[in-house]
C-alpha cells in the first residue's frame, strides 16, 4: 500500500514540475496528467471543456492550479467509484 | 496511475470484508490494515491507543466504522506528508 501511495505521488510530481509551481498542476498540466495517466477512470478525457470543468470543481481556493490535496479529491472519488462504494 | 489507485481499492476492500460490513473498515480491521500496510506512514502504528486516537479523527459521522471515503483522506495526509508538500 505504501508503495502504491508513493507512485502516485511520483506521478503527480512528475506531471506537476513541467511548467511553474513544481507542488501544483496548471491548467495544461491538469489536463496532460488527466489524459496520460487517467484514459479509464475520466469519461471525456479527451474534451478540453469538460477537463476544464473537472478542474474548476477541485481547485476549492481557485487559483488557478491543483494542489497535491485538491488533487487528492479527484483520485479518491474516481477510486470510490472504480471500487463500486456507495457515496 | 490508475493501477496504483486498483491498487489501494483492492487492499482496503482485502481488509473491510474480513468482519461486518465489507464496505467498511471496523476497528480492528483498521488496526490490522496500518500495522501491515503502513507501517512506514503511521507513526506509532504499533500502539492501540494511538491507532483509536486516528480512526476518531477519520471517523467523520462517528459510526466506529470507517468508509471509503474517511479512509482516502489518511492516505491523502499521508501521501502529502510523504511527498513533501506543504499543507
Amino acid at each position: 500500500m505504501e508503495s502504491a501511495v508513493g507512485v502516485l505521488v511520483s506521478q503527480f510530481k512528475a506531471y506537476a514540475c513541467s511548467d511553474g509551481s513544481s507542488d501544483t498542476l496548471s491548467r495544461d498540466e491538469f489536463h496532460r496528467l488527466v489524459t496520460s495517466e487517467l484514459p479509464n477512470f475520466v469519461k471525456n478525457a479527451g474534451d478540453p471543456a469538460a477537463i476544464d470543468l473537472l478542474m474548476s470543481s477541485l481547485d476549492k481556493n481557485n487559483d488557478g492550479e491543483l494542489n497535491f490535496l485538491e488533487f487528492w479529491q479527484l483520485i479518491g472519488q474516481l477510486a470510490s467509484k472504480h471500487g463500486g462504494f456507495s457515496q
